[in-house]
């Protein structure tokens, strides 16, 4: 299905020991992390990278991602990510990704949305004329469009987190993967030895900074927790989280 | 002076943008995780990696780190890792890095020093027989052995800090990149904006593990800055970190 044109990029990676969660498998937040490098890597052999955009004032955004994982690269494993663009707006850009074992399985499926920011004016910049000379791969990602992920109104935790230095990226914003650590943190060891994330959707709604004091609320039905994470009342990242099994 | 025997192991690594800190350099952990995966890489290939070990009910656990940096690898860039074992003793194994640009020039230079736990016993294993195949190459590494790190007697900052699900590691205890993370976190981005660590040493003296709640310490004098970790009042990670300039 895949082929080798410039439409489509793909990484290849090694989980080591040293790298993996206590259930010896990639950590959520570094398989996002691996997910936005090939982004990365992808969009600037596209010339539409972190650095061409920094030269016309702009920064890519993540804006949403949804995951669907079937199973994760295991300790000592290599995998490889593709990806490629599925579709091209004014505004935002879908790309999407395939996580793919040493064999060829399939292991998970990803979408995610991105918007390019104009960084002195903080509004979403028209990217119509940066991607005009990307052609868009359109119907190969199973992962359907995330769904609005409502406002938690009834959590059974609330909790608050101060962000630190080591949180912040090279745009001086919260890392897009430390909510996401964040939101895992509310679990314990034991709890993932017995639940594996099946689905993950998370949407970047407001961006935070160092030393900036969010609210963490979440609330869990059946096999579903939804997590909001707000500053000052302002939603900063809402996300819901799938597992295998209940988590009763 | 490096040769391409199997005493000698390198790894080449690229610095995405998307890893960088808010300096837009490697933040210091990543680099440590970095050389965790080097030296697990060269260890498995002299056939004394975590899966030989596991397999005699042993791991390998860091003991110490010094690390001497005259700069960083940046943002978009190439950068080699070289190691080596330096020494071998009945109860540790020293093995030091050099970390180089893609022009050959040397960043900077790392001593570590590993221990071999039997994790049923929970002491120090022989390692003789298990390294006895390995020849050490004395000499190379320009870092002198860790001085001893004092306890924090005069404290300017304390305060407590839990450890939660994403930072324990596949051996169960908290990753030693954390203890790094943690000991920075102290520190706000504007500070790391005018402070380059020229030198940062870690000792792990005791572990910990999954919701342990510790105390960092933290004395600074001059260029230096003590920090000690404890829990309950035992030493668990002390370190030293040097910035090229006055932190006040």
């Amino acid at each position: 299905m895949m082929n080798n044109s410039e439409n489509f990029y793909s990484a290849t990676f090694f989980l080591n020991a040293s790298e993996c969660n206590a259930q010896r498998i990639i950590p959520l937040p570094l398989l996002v992390q691996r997910l936005l490098e090939t982004a990365t890597l992808h969009s600037t052999a596209l010339k539409a990278g972190p650095r061409e955009l920094q030269s016309m004032g702009l920064a890519w955004v993540l804006s949403r991602l949804t995951m669907e994982m079937s199973s994760y690269p295991g300790m000592d494993s290599t995998f490889t990510i593709e990806t490629w663009v599925e579709s091209i707006n004014r505004h935002f850009t879908e790309r999407c990704f395939r996580i793919i074992d040493n064999q060829g399985n399939t292991l998970g499926n990803v979408r995610t949305v991105w918007v390019a920011i104009d960084i002195a004016g903080r509004h979403a910049a028209d990217i119509t004329e940066l991607m005009s000379h990307v052609t868009p791969t359109p119907g190969l990602c199973p992962v359907k469009r995330q769904l609005k992920i409502p406002s938690v109104t009834d959590p059974d935790l609330v909790r608050r987190h101060r962000f630190n230095y080591c949180d912040i990226d090279f745009n001086r914003h919260v890392n897009s993967t430390r909510y996401i650590e964040t939101i895992l943190n509310d679990r314990g060891v034991e709890f993932f030895d017995n639940h594996t994330i099946t689905r993950f959707e998370i949407a970047y709604m407001n961006e935070t900074h160092y030393a900036d004091i969010v609210e963490i609320a979440r609330h869990s039905d059946g096999c579903v927790s939804t997590v909001e994470i707000t500053r000052d009342g302002t939603p900063v990242t809402r996300a819901r989280v799938t597992y295998a099994s209940e988590i009763h």
